[in-house]
């Protein structure tokens, strides 16, 4: 007979109580074999949802779930590593120009992602726009890389914390999502047993991120760095404005393409400088002292990424496919933009093909949108807003319905919002 | 495509929402549709633990259960139904006594019972017991013994909400029982279905009930006692005091002849007085002016009790099976008796072989406890405390570890509880 049941573990959260190590353990290890149901762990998540994890319980159950699967073992790469996690925006490329920039400065980056759900995309699915990119890489082929190149992109493997893999499918249909304890310990039992040596989190804030407010990203930045640092992960968070997307482009292939204008030393500014800040607390983390504004500008890091995509199959020459379906919001009227609303141009960017409903959907590569113009900009009526683009008119329709609420048009001046709002370590 | 979403039901009330009618009738019949998982329902459910249901929401719950099922129809007898429903607690053997009384009055009395879980007995394991009893009636059964004999206590149908019964066993695994509109709404439900014209609830307070405080056992009469007046069931609730047993007798055979004791007009006091009471407040509600008291003096209630049984197979002059392993548990030493913890005699009883841990175990139906000394006594050392009866040595020695933390010796007069706390009604 087991010392512990479901049943009083749950309970005892529920009523406001800590678990021992020693159920925490038990509990997350009877889940993975079918002794725990799926009904039990969803009312043990919704009771944590509401009474949370202390630090120790948070720390244990963190630790469980990396125990759960295999560690990457990236000791004997010639450089030091470091990696990133976004919480996810709308219009975050930054991966795909921070990865290669980072590397040609010296580091190595094993960038290891997930697909997009909802209304954020995933960086697996944009590289899936260039044709013969592979996302899935042995753990040989991925240190391989490392060494070789310094920078990989590619799909976590299965055996990195199994338990999250069942905790997030479970979490995503059972309304448990928005737990900062859950969040924390899904994003860092992965990133830990990736092996990375440093993490920059960049935490979204703002109406276009799963957070809405800076004090819950505070909350779940500080949660994290102390994850982090508690398993020998130089961790650095930053909490960034998430309100209108991140640079023009909103969709797989048109993220690619804005991703390699930045790389080329162009592209939208705010995508620019947000990647070279994060690249600077990457590099400082690590101890390299590089400017990454040179590499950008010398075409090393473009160099790189190219170096990057080949190794995996990919043609960095290759035309990406864009929508055939096309159309333009017009601006109703005169006026200054007062907002571009992320949520709803990453809503349109979904209905318009290019983000899933559940995880087993195919994403459209050309769909998106191209957002034409900025907060605080002057716009004119009948001025182009947004370009929008899907491989077939019911989607465009769908598109064109969701985009119409992203703006709104007034008369007073939009002060400029700073991008990065605060950094948190330890 | 469904106008509602789980995630979308369970995150409105998570986040201290109200939801509408039409979420609450759509999440019930799509989960007895199995489109609705287990593990969706059981984060709804410890949602709704947390935040509750407002009275529209609850009504609505309620009425949706009642509405997944067939109901009873008892409009025909010539006389009034009136039955009672109590919330649980040791040696709660009322029902077996009420029944007949209240019928021998001249009411007719549906009771649809269940079983017992966990600490307390279910009023069917008791009246297994007797040889040749069967729980099982159809309808047309139940209403032709009600016409003919006034009073059936029999096992509620498949067919009475069957909603409760899915989400009474999710519940039990999921750590959500304590919830009060949930245990309103499973009690309820199945008493208004049942079709009964008026109800008495009796809801146990205290160390030997599910329900600890009076605040809460308040709260949920109240609750009962408004779904009840919604649905024309005349409702009154009274709360008891469940310190210390009810009677003697815990177990089902050993209740069953303390229940003869009573009906023959003898029986321990504090269970003589509770059933008189309830019978008033029954033959209240109903409108008939009968003194029960007298009906148990002149045997009228004895003899219908047993028309009763018979009418059921069963013969109430079998001799009822006694475990055949004994032993008594001695006072340690001088004393009055501050307290006879209604709770571990339970947790005796049940350990004891007379309650089941998981709904299909069998249970005995002579193991039990008989408690011989009452909170207040003045005792002495080595004066038996307790007989314990069990079917075999293991059973006994089980039970012999539990009882020992039963009761408290001291030098202070312990003053008389009342058994009635407070009487609620509309």
């Amino acid at each position: 007979m087991s010392a512990f049941s479901a049943v009083d573990v749950i309970t005892a959260k529920r009523d406001g109580g800590a678990l021992s190590d020693d159920a925490i353990t038990w509990m997350l290890d009877a889940y993975m074999k079918g002794d725990v149901a799926d009904e039990q762990m969803s009312s043990l998540l919704m009771a944590i949802f509401f009474n949370g994890l202390d630090p120790r319980e948070l720390l244990t159950w963190t630790d469980r779930m990396i125990a759960s699967g295999e560690r990457l073992d990236l000791k004997g790469l010639s450089r030091p590593t470091v990696d990133k996690h976004s919480t996810g925006g709308v219009g975050d490329k930054i991966s795909l120009i921070l990865a290669p920039l980072v590397a040609s400065c010296g580091a190595a980056v094993p960038q290891l992602s997930g697909r997009g759900l909802g209304h954020t995309g995933g960086t697996l699915d944009k590289l899936e726009s260039i044709p013969g990119w592979r996302a899935f890489l042995t753990n040989d082929e991925i240190r391989e890389q490392l060494e070789s190149v310094g920078a990989v992109i590619c799909a976590a493997g299965q055996g990195l914390a199994p338990v999250d893999r069942r905790l997030y499918a479970l979490r995503d249909v059972t309304g448990t999502v928005e737990s900062i304890p859950l969040i924390s310990s899904s994003i860092m039992s992965k990133k830990i047993a990736e092996g990375t040596n440093a993490l920059v989190l960049d935490v979204k804030v703002g109406r276009g991120a799963f957070i809405k407010t800076l004090e819950r990203a505070r909350q779940l930045a500080q949660t994290m760095v102390s994850l982090g640092t508690e398993h020998d992960v130089a961790t650095v968070a930053q909490l960034t404005m998430m309100n209108q997307p991140l640079g023009r482009a909103v969709g797989n292939a048109l993220e690619v393409t804005e991703s390699v204008d930045v790389l080329r030393g162009g592209g939208p500014r705010d995508v620019r400088d947000l990647t070279i800040g994060l690249a600077r607390v990457m590099l400082d983390l690590v101890g390299i002292d590089v400017d990454p504004e040179s590499k950008l500008d010398d075409g090393s890091a473009y160099a790189l990424y190219r170096t990057m995509i080949e190794a995996q199959g990919g043609d960095p020459d290759a035309t990406l496919a864009v929508g055939v379906c096309k159309d333009v919001f017009l601006s109703p009227s005169d006026g200054i933009l007062q907002s571009v609303d992320a949520l709803s141009v990453g809503v349109a960017a979904w209905r318009l093909g290019a983000g899933r409903a559940r995880k087993e959907d195919p994403v459209s590569a050309g769909a998106g949108v191209l957002c034409l113009a900025r907060e605080g900009d002057f716009v004119e009526a009948g001025q182009p807003l947004f370009e929008l683009f899907a491989d077939d008119e019911e989607h465009l329709a769908r598109g064109r319905d969701a985009i119409a609420g992203a703006v709104s048009l007034g008369e007073e001046p939009v002060p400029h919002e700073p991008l990065l709002l605060e950094t948190i370590s330890k």
